[in-house]
Protein backbone atom coordinates (compact mmCIF):
# COMPACT_ATOMS: atom_id res chain seq x y z
CA UNK A 1 0.00 0.00 0.00
CA UNK A 2 1.27 3.15 -0.53
CA UNK A 3 1.12 4.90 3.00
CA UNK A 4 2.05 8.80 4.54
CA UNK A 5 4.27 9.21 7.68
CA UNK A 6 3.92 12.59 9.21
CA UNK A 7 6.59 13.35 11.68
CA UNK A 8 10.61 12.68 11.30
CA UNK A 9 11.07 11.25 14.51
CA UNK A 10 11.34 7.93 16.30
CA UNK A 11 7.99 6.86 16.36
CA UNK A 12 7.74 8.11 12.56
CA UNK A 13 10.76 6.84 11.52
CA UNK A 14 10.52 3.35 13.33
CA UNK A 15 7.36 3.04 11.73
CA UNK A 16 8.63 3.87 8.65
CA UNK A 17 11.62 1.75 8.16
CA UNK A 18 9.11 -1.01 9.12
CA UNK A 19 6.65 -0.20 6.73
CA UNK A 20 9.17 -0.29 4.09
CA UNK A 21 10.60 -3.40 4.90
CA UNK A 22 7.49 -5.10 4.77
CA UNK A 23 6.98 -3.93 0.98
CA UNK A 24 4.79 -1.09 1.12
CA UNK A 25 5.37 2.78 0.02
CA UNK A 26 6.37 5.02 2.26
CA UNK A 27 6.28 8.68 2.11
CA UNK A 28 7.76 10.31 4.92
CA UNK A 29 6.30 13.80 5.69
CA UNK A 30 7.79 17.15 7.49
CA UNK A 31 6.52 20.64 7.79
CA UNK A 32 9.43 21.78 5.57
CA UNK A 33 9.55 20.16 2.06
CA UNK A 34 13.53 19.54 2.44
CA UNK A 35 13.65 18.36 5.69
CA UNK A 36 16.92 17.04 5.96
CA UNK A 37 16.13 14.14 8.39
CA UNK A 38 13.45 13.25 6.00
CA UNK A 39 15.75 13.24 2.95
CA UNK A 40 18.09 11.05 5.05
CA UNK A 41 15.42 8.53 5.73
CA UNK A 42 14.27 8.29 2.14
CA UNK A 43 17.89 7.78 0.97
CA UNK A 44 18.80 4.98 3.48
CA UNK A 45 15.48 3.40 3.78
CA UNK A 46 15.84 1.84 0.29
CA UNK A 47 13.30 0.74 -2.44
CA UNK A 48 9.82 2.37 -1.86
CA UNK A 49 10.57 5.13 0.26
CA UNK A 50 10.09 8.87 -0.20
CA UNK A 51 10.41 12.33 1.26
CA UNK A 52 8.06 15.69 1.34
CA UNK A 53 6.42 18.14 3.09
CA UNK A 54 2.98 17.09 5.11
CA UNK A 55 1.03 17.68 2.27
CA UNK A 56 3.10 15.66 -0.39
CA UNK A 57 2.78 12.73 2.07
CA UNK A 58 -0.34 12.69 2.96
CA UNK A 59 -1.00 12.98 -0.86
CA UNK A 60 0.89 10.34 -1.63
CA UNK A 61 -0.47 7.90 1.19
CA UNK A 62 -4.10 5.69 1.06
CA UNK A 63 -3.43 5.41 4.40
CA UNK A 64 -1.53 8.15 6.59
CA UNK A 65 -0.02 7.86 10.29
CA UNK A 66 -0.16 10.89 12.04
CA UNK A 67 3.41 10.60 14.43
CA UNK A 68 4.38 14.19 15.40
CA UNK A 69 4.42 15.40 18.99
CA UNK A 70 1.05 15.03 20.57
CA UNK A 71 0.55 19.15 20.83
CA UNK A 72 1.76 19.66 17.16
CA UNK A 73 -0.81 16.98 15.76
CA UNK A 74 -3.73 18.96 14.79
CA UNK A 75 -1.07 21.71 13.14
CA UNK A 76 0.82 18.78 11.09
CA UNK A 77 -2.83 17.63 9.72
CA UNK A 78 -4.11 20.86 8.87
CA UNK A 79 -0.79 21.68 7.25
CA UNK A 80 -1.20 17.96 5.42
CA UNK A 81 -4.38 19.31 3.98
CA UNK A 82 -8.03 18.40 4.32
CA UNK A 83 -8.10 17.46 0.77
CA UNK A 84 -5.18 15.11 1.38
CA UNK A 85 -7.22 13.37 4.34
CA UNK A 86 -10.67 13.13 2.57
CA UNK A 87 -12.09 9.76 3.02
CA UNK A 88 -8.54 8.07 4.36
CA UNK A 89 -7.43 6.03 7.38
CA UNK A 90 -5.34 8.19 9.20
CA UNK A 91 -3.95 6.84 12.24
CA UNK A 92 -3.31 8.52 15.54
CA UNK A 93 -0.10 6.98 16.52
CA UNK A 94 0.96 10.53 19.15
CA UNK A 95 0.09 11.16 22.89
CA UNK A 96 -0.44 14.37 24.08
CA UNK A 97 1.64 14.85 26.84
CA UNK A 98 2.30 18.33 28.38
CA UNK A 99 5.68 18.10 29.92
CA UNK A 100 5.26 22.08 30.94
CA UNK A 101 4.99 21.66 34.24
CA UNK A 102 7.55 19.17 34.72
CA UNK A 103 7.57 15.39 35.79
CA UNK A 104 5.56 13.33 35.81
CA UNK A 105 3.75 14.66 32.27
CA UNK A 106 0.51 15.87 32.17
CA UNK A 107 -1.92 14.68 29.48
CA UNK A 108 -3.18 17.11 27.52
CA UNK A 109 -7.62 17.42 26.65
CA UNK A 110 -9.87 19.70 25.27
CA UNK A 111 -12.47 21.52 27.26
CA UNK A 112 -14.71 18.51 27.90
CA UNK A 113 -12.03 15.91 28.54
CA UNK A 114 -11.95 15.50 24.80
CA UNK A 115 -8.74 12.97 23.82
CA UNK A 116 -6.33 13.91 20.79
CA UNK A 117 -7.80 11.52 18.65
CA UNK A 118 -11.28 12.89 18.89
CA UNK A 119 -9.90 16.33 18.27
CA UNK A 120 -8.33 15.20 15.28
CA UNK A 121 -11.82 13.26 13.89
CA UNK A 122 -13.70 16.86 15.16
CA UNK A 123 -11.34 19.12 12.92
CA UNK A 124 -11.22 16.38 10.23
CA UNK A 125 -14.69 14.79 9.93
CA UNK A 126 -14.19 13.47 6.66
CA UNK A 127 -11.03 11.70 7.46
CA UNK A 128 -11.39 8.03 9.38
CA UNK A 129 -9.65 8.65 12.00
CA UNK A 130 -8.25 5.27 14.34
CA UNK A 131 -6.37 5.49 17.19
CA UNK A 132 -3.48 2.78 17.52
CA UNK A 133 -0.22 1.85 18.29
CA UNK A 134 -0.09 4.59 21.25
CA UNK A 135 0.07 2.45 24.19
CA UNK A 136 4.04 1.01 23.35
CA UNK A 137 7.39 2.19 23.10
CA UNK A 138 8.27 2.76 18.71
CA UNK A 139 10.24 -0.55 19.29
CA UNK A 140 7.50 -2.58 20.61
CA UNK A 141 5.14 -0.95 18.25
CA UNK A 142 7.00 -2.36 15.01
CA UNK A 143 8.56 -5.99 16.90
CA UNK A 144 5.40 -6.64 19.44
CA UNK A 145 7.61 -10.02 20.87
CA UNK A 146 10.29 -7.35 22.41
CA UNK A 147 8.46 -6.61 25.11
CA UNK A 148 8.72 -10.24 26.03
CA UNK A 149 5.76 -12.33 25.05
CA UNK A 150 2.39 -11.99 23.60
CA UNK A 151 0.66 -9.00 24.59
CA UNK A 152 -2.12 -6.60 23.17
CA UNK A 153 -2.78 -3.79 21.45
CA UNK A 154 -6.05 -1.48 21.69
CA UNK A 155 -7.49 0.71 19.04
CA UNK A 156 -10.69 2.74 18.45
CA UNK A 157 -12.44 4.69 15.66
CA UNK A 158 -15.79 5.54 14.45
CA UNK A 159 -15.37 3.93 11.20
CA UNK A 160 -15.53 0.05 11.03
CA UNK A 161 -13.79 -0.10 7.69
CA UNK A 162 -11.04 1.68 9.00
CA UNK A 163 -10.68 -0.38 12.28
CA UNK A 164 -10.47 -3.40 10.22
CA UNK A 165 -7.41 -1.69 7.59
CA UNK A 166 -5.81 -0.64 11.03
CA UNK A 167 -5.86 -4.12 12.27
CA UNK A 168 -4.66 -5.79 8.88
CA UNK A 169 -1.69 -3.65 9.01
CA UNK A 170 -1.33 -3.97 12.96
CA UNK A 171 -0.83 -7.74 11.70
CA UNK A 172 1.75 -7.46 9.30
CA UNK A 173 3.66 -5.57 11.98
CA UNK A 174 3.15 -9.06 14.40
CA UNK A 175 0.29 -7.78 16.44
CA UNK A 176 -1.69 -11.18 17.44
CA UNK A 177 -4.20 -9.69 20.19
CA UNK A 178 -6.00 -6.73 19.13
CA UNK A 179 -8.73 -5.34 20.92
CA UNK A 180 -11.59 -2.66 19.29
CA UNK A 181 -12.32 -0.69 22.50
CA UNK A 182 -14.97 1.13 20.72
CA UNK A 183 -15.58 4.68 19.24
CA UNK A 184 -13.17 7.17 19.16
CA UNK A 185 -13.69 8.65 22.73
CA UNK A 186 -12.43 5.57 23.60
CA UNK A 187 -9.06 7.48 23.00
CA UNK A 188 -9.36 9.01 26.21
CA UNK A 189 -8.21 5.99 27.95
CA UNK A 190 -6.07 4.90 25.98
CA UNK A 191 -4.28 8.33 25.74
CA UNK A 192 -4.13 8.73 29.98
CA UNK A 193 -3.37 4.95 29.78
CA UNK A 194 -0.19 6.74 29.21
CA UNK A 195 0.55 8.41 32.85
CA UNK A 196 0.14 4.80 33.39
CA UNK A 197 2.31 3.65 31.15
CA UNK A 198 5.01 6.06 32.63
CA UNK A 199 5.03 5.28 36.08
CA UNK A 200 5.75 1.82 35.05
CA UNK A 201 8.32 2.09 32.89
CA UNK A 202 9.89 4.23 35.77
CA UNK A 203 9.32 1.27 37.76
CA UNK A 204 10.87 -1.25 35.55
CA UNK A 205 13.68 1.03 33.91
CA UNK A 206 12.62 -0.29 30.52
CA UNK A 207 10.34 0.26 27.75
CA UNK A 208 10.18 -3.09 26.58
CA UNK A 209 7.19 -4.28 28.06
CA UNK A 210 3.51 -3.83 27.50
CA UNK A 211 -0.32 -5.63 29.09
CA UNK A 212 -1.29 -8.64 28.21
CA UNK A 213 -5.90 -8.65 29.14
CA UNK A 214 -6.98 -11.18 31.83
CA UNK A 215 -10.53 -11.71 31.12
CA UNK A 216 -12.99 -14.38 32.23
CA UNK A 217 -15.26 -15.18 29.50
CA UNK A 218 -18.77 -15.26 30.17
CA UNK B 1 -4.89 -7.07 62.92
CA UNK B 2 -7.11 -3.94 63.42
CA UNK B 3 -8.42 -2.31 60.52
CA UNK B 4 -10.93 0.89 59.72
CA UNK B 5 -12.42 0.94 56.59
CA UNK B 6 -14.06 4.45 55.49
CA UNK B 7 -16.71 4.65 53.41
CA UNK B 8 -19.83 2.30 53.32
CA UNK B 9 -20.28 1.67 49.37
CA UNK B 10 -19.36 -0.98 47.40
CA UNK B 11 -15.94 -0.95 47.34
CA UNK B 12 -15.74 -0.26 51.22
CA UNK B 13 -18.54 -3.11 51.55
CA UNK B 14 -17.02 -5.84 50.10
CA UNK B 15 -13.47 -5.11 51.43
CA UNK B 16 -14.39 -4.95 54.93
CA UNK B 17 -16.52 -8.49 54.65
CA UNK B 18 -13.60 -10.27 52.69
CA UNK B 19 -10.83 -8.88 55.61
CA UNK B 20 -13.30 -9.83 58.12
CA UNK B 21 -13.85 -13.32 56.93
CA UNK B 22 -9.95 -13.63 56.82
CA UNK B 23 -10.04 -13.00 60.59
CA UNK B 24 -9.05 -9.14 60.77
CA UNK B 25 -10.96 -7.05 62.84
CA UNK B 26 -12.94 -4.39 60.64
CA UNK B 27 -14.82 -1.03 61.78
CA UNK B 28 -16.33 0.38 59.09
CA UNK B 29 -16.68 4.22 59.17
CA UNK B 30 -19.34 6.41 58.04
CA UNK B 31 -19.76 10.40 58.12
CA UNK B 32 -22.63 9.77 61.18
CA UNK B 33 -21.96 7.31 63.62
CA UNK B 34 -25.69 5.96 63.62
CA UNK B 35 -25.45 5.47 59.45
CA UNK B 36 -27.83 2.87 58.83
CA UNK B 37 -25.73 0.81 55.84
CA UNK B 38 -22.78 0.32 58.02
CA UNK B 39 -24.42 -0.51 60.93
CA UNK B 40 -26.34 -3.14 59.41
CA UNK B 41 -23.43 -4.43 57.67
CA UNK B 42 -21.53 -4.67 61.27
CA UNK B 43 -24.51 -6.79 62.03
CA UNK B 44 -24.45 -9.04 59.54
CA UNK B 45 -20.64 -9.46 58.55
CA UNK B 46 -19.97 -11.76 61.52
CA UNK B 47 -17.28 -11.34 64.48
CA UNK B 48 -14.93 -8.60 64.21
CA UNK B 49 -17.22 -6.65 62.72
CA UNK B 50 -18.21 -3.03 63.85
CA UNK B 51 -19.29 0.31 62.50
CA UNK B 52 -18.79 3.96 63.59
CA UNK B 53 -17.78 7.60 62.42
CA UNK B 54 -15.00 8.09 60.36
CA UNK B 55 -13.36 9.26 63.54
CA UNK B 56 -14.11 6.15 65.59
CA UNK B 57 -13.13 3.41 62.64
CA UNK B 58 -9.45 5.87 61.92
CA UNK B 59 -8.74 5.30 66.05
CA UNK B 60 -9.68 1.58 65.61
CA UNK B 61 -7.70 0.63 62.99
CA UNK B 62 -3.72 -0.14 62.90
CA UNK B 63 -4.28 0.09 58.71
CA UNK B 64 -6.95 2.79 57.44
CA UNK B 65 -8.36 1.69 54.02
CA UNK B 66 -9.73 5.07 52.42
CA UNK B 67 -13.07 3.48 50.41
CA UNK B 68 -14.82 6.79 49.88
CA UNK B 69 -15.77 8.74 46.60
CA UNK B 70 -12.52 10.02 45.12
CA UNK B 71 -14.57 13.85 45.39
CA UNK B 72 -15.28 13.55 49.21
CA UNK B 73 -11.76 11.47 50.65
CA UNK B 74 -9.68 14.29 51.76
CA UNK B 75 -13.07 15.50 53.58
CA UNK B 76 -13.92 12.01 55.29
CA UNK B 77 -9.95 11.58 55.63
CA UNK B 78 -10.02 15.32 57.49
CA UNK B 79 -13.71 14.44 59.35
CA UNK B 80 -11.58 10.51 60.80
CA UNK B 81 -8.97 13.54 62.36
CA UNK B 82 -5.69 14.08 62.12
CA UNK B 83 -4.46 12.65 64.98
CA UNK B 84 -5.92 8.83 64.67
CA UNK B 85 -4.19 8.80 61.16
CA UNK B 86 -1.09 9.64 62.19
CA UNK B 87 1.83 6.91 61.94
CA UNK B 88 -0.77 4.87 60.14
CA UNK B 89 -0.87 2.73 57.25
CA UNK B 90 -3.49 4.66 54.72
CA UNK B 91 -4.43 2.65 51.80
CA UNK B 92 -5.92 5.21 49.31
CA UNK B 93 -8.42 2.55 47.35
CA UNK B 94 -10.70 5.53 45.60
CA UNK B 95 -10.71 7.05 42.28
CA UNK B 96 -11.07 10.88 41.58
CA UNK B 97 -13.65 10.23 39.17
CA UNK B 98 -15.38 13.53 37.25
CA UNK B 99 -18.54 12.85 36.25
CA UNK B 100 -19.99 16.26 36.10
CA UNK B 101 -19.42 16.48 32.64
CA UNK B 102 -21.04 13.33 31.63
CA UNK B 103 -19.46 10.02 30.26
CA UNK B 104 -16.76 9.33 29.96
CA UNK B 105 -15.95 11.11 33.19
CA UNK B 106 -12.16 13.07 33.65
CA UNK B 107 -10.21 11.81 36.17
CA UNK B 108 -9.78 15.10 38.67
CA UNK B 109 -6.24 16.04 39.46
CA UNK B 110 -4.70 19.04 41.59
CA UNK B 111 -3.72 22.35 39.62
CA UNK B 112 0.04 20.58 38.37
CA UNK B 113 -1.53 17.25 37.77
CA UNK B 114 -1.37 15.68 41.77
CA UNK B 115 -3.22 12.41 41.86
CA UNK B 116 -5.70 12.16 44.40
CA UNK B 117 -3.10 9.50 46.29
CA UNK B 118 -0.70 12.74 46.24
CA UNK B 119 -3.14 14.87 47.82
CA UNK B 120 -4.23 12.76 50.88
CA UNK B 121 -0.60 12.34 51.40
CA UNK B 122 0.44 16.19 51.38
CA UNK B 123 -3.11 16.36 53.56
CA UNK B 124 -1.51 14.25 56.00
CA UNK B 125 1.84 14.24 55.67
CA UNK B 126 2.23 12.14 59.77
CA UNK B 127 0.11 9.32 57.43
CA UNK B 128 1.96 6.46 55.46
CA UNK B 129 -0.23 6.61 51.88
CA UNK B 130 -0.16 3.69 50.08
CA UNK B 131 -1.88 3.85 46.68
CA UNK B 132 -3.35 0.47 45.84
CA UNK B 133 -6.88 -1.69 44.67
CA UNK B 134 -7.97 1.12 42.66
CA UNK B 135 -6.73 -0.17 39.33
CA UNK B 136 -9.81 -2.80 39.66
CA UNK B 137 -13.91 -3.46 40.29
CA UNK B 138 -14.78 -3.96 43.72
CA UNK B 139 -15.54 -7.81 42.92
CA UNK B 140 -11.79 -8.53 41.47
CA UNK B 141 -9.75 -6.65 44.67
CA UNK B 142 -10.82 -9.26 46.93
CA UNK B 143 -11.09 -12.25 44.34
CA UNK B 144 -8.37 -11.88 41.83
CA UNK B 145 -9.25 -14.95 40.19
CA UNK B 146 -12.29 -13.31 39.10
CA UNK B 147 -10.35 -11.39 36.25
CA UNK B 148 -10.40 -15.13 34.83
CA UNK B 149 -6.56 -15.92 35.17
CA UNK B 150 -3.08 -14.06 37.05
CA UNK B 151 -3.02 -10.61 37.05
CA UNK B 152 -1.33 -7.64 38.82
CA UNK B 153 -2.20 -5.08 41.23
CA UNK B 154 -0.13 -1.74 41.71
CA UNK B 155 0.85 -0.05 44.44
CA UNK B 156 3.26 2.66 45.54
CA UNK B 157 3.59 5.32 48.19
CA UNK B 158 6.57 7.02 49.80
CA UNK B 159 7.49 4.55 52.62
CA UNK B 160 8.79 1.28 52.37
CA UNK B 161 7.12 -0.24 55.50
CA UNK B 162 3.61 0.99 54.84
CA UNK B 163 4.33 -0.94 51.20
CA UNK B 164 5.39 -4.10 53.14
CA UNK B 165 2.38 -3.92 55.10
CA UNK B 166 -0.12 -3.44 52.32
CA UNK B 167 1.47 -5.96 50.18
CA UNK B 168 1.01 -8.78 53.10
CA UNK B 169 -2.08 -7.45 53.28
CA UNK B 170 -2.86 -8.01 49.46
CA UNK B 171 -1.38 -11.02 49.79
CA UNK B 172 -4.00 -12.43 51.84
CA UNK B 173 -6.77 -11.56 49.25
CA UNK B 174 -5.05 -13.73 46.76
CA UNK B 175 -2.72 -10.84 44.96
CA UNK B 176 0.06 -13.11 43.88
CA UNK B 177 1.74 -10.43 41.18
CA UNK B 178 1.92 -7.25 43.09
CA UNK B 179 4.42 -4.55 41.76
CA UNK B 180 5.51 -1.08 43.78
CA UNK B 181 5.68 1.54 40.59
CA UNK B 182 7.34 3.93 42.89
CA UNK B 183 6.38 6.71 45.56
CA UNK B 184 2.99 8.22 45.64
CA UNK B 185 3.35 10.40 42.79
CA UNK B 186 3.08 7.08 40.68
CA UNK B 187 -0.17 7.54 41.47
CA UNK B 188 -0.82 9.92 38.73
CA UNK B 189 -0.18 6.68 36.74
CA UNK B 190 -2.34 4.41 38.42
CA UNK B 191 -5.56 7.07 39.03
CA UNK B 192 -5.24 7.79 35.08
CA UNK B 193 -5.23 3.90 34.32
CA UNK B 194 -9.20 4.31 34.94
CA UNK B 195 -10.03 6.16 31.62
CA UNK B 196 -8.78 3.27 30.03
CA UNK B 197 -10.31 0.64 32.27
CA UNK B 198 -13.69 2.42 31.95
CA UNK B 199 -13.32 2.01 28.18
CA UNK B 200 -12.15 -1.55 28.53
CA UNK B 201 -15.27 -2.32 30.84
CA UNK B 202 -17.15 -0.55 28.20
CA UNK B 203 -15.77 -2.94 25.20
CA UNK B 204 -15.70 -5.99 27.46
CA UNK B 205 -18.74 -5.36 28.61
CA UNK B 206 -17.57 -6.76 32.22
CA UNK B 207 -15.91 -5.87 34.93
CA UNK B 208 -14.14 -8.88 35.46
CA UNK B 209 -10.82 -8.31 33.63
CA UNK B 210 -7.52 -6.93 34.92
CA UNK B 211 -3.96 -6.53 33.22
CA UNK B 212 -1.50 -8.83 33.02
CA UNK B 213 2.21 -7.27 32.30
CA UNK B 214 4.32 -8.58 29.95
CA UNK B 215 7.99 -7.41 30.58
CA UNK B 216 11.32 -8.62 29.11
CA UNK B 217 13.45 -9.25 31.47
CA UNK B 218 16.66 -7.69 31.02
Amino acid sequence: MKIGVLGTGMVGGTLASKLVSLGHEVRMGAREPDNPKAKAWAESAGHGASAGDFAAAAKFGEIVLSCTLGEKSVEALQAAGKENLRGKVVIDVSNPLDFSRGMPPRVSTGPAGESLGEQIQQAFPEARVVKALNTVNAAVMVDPRRAGGESDLFLCGNDAGAKKTVTDLLKQLGWTRIHDVGDIRAARGTEAYLLFWLALRSAFQTADFNVRIVLRES
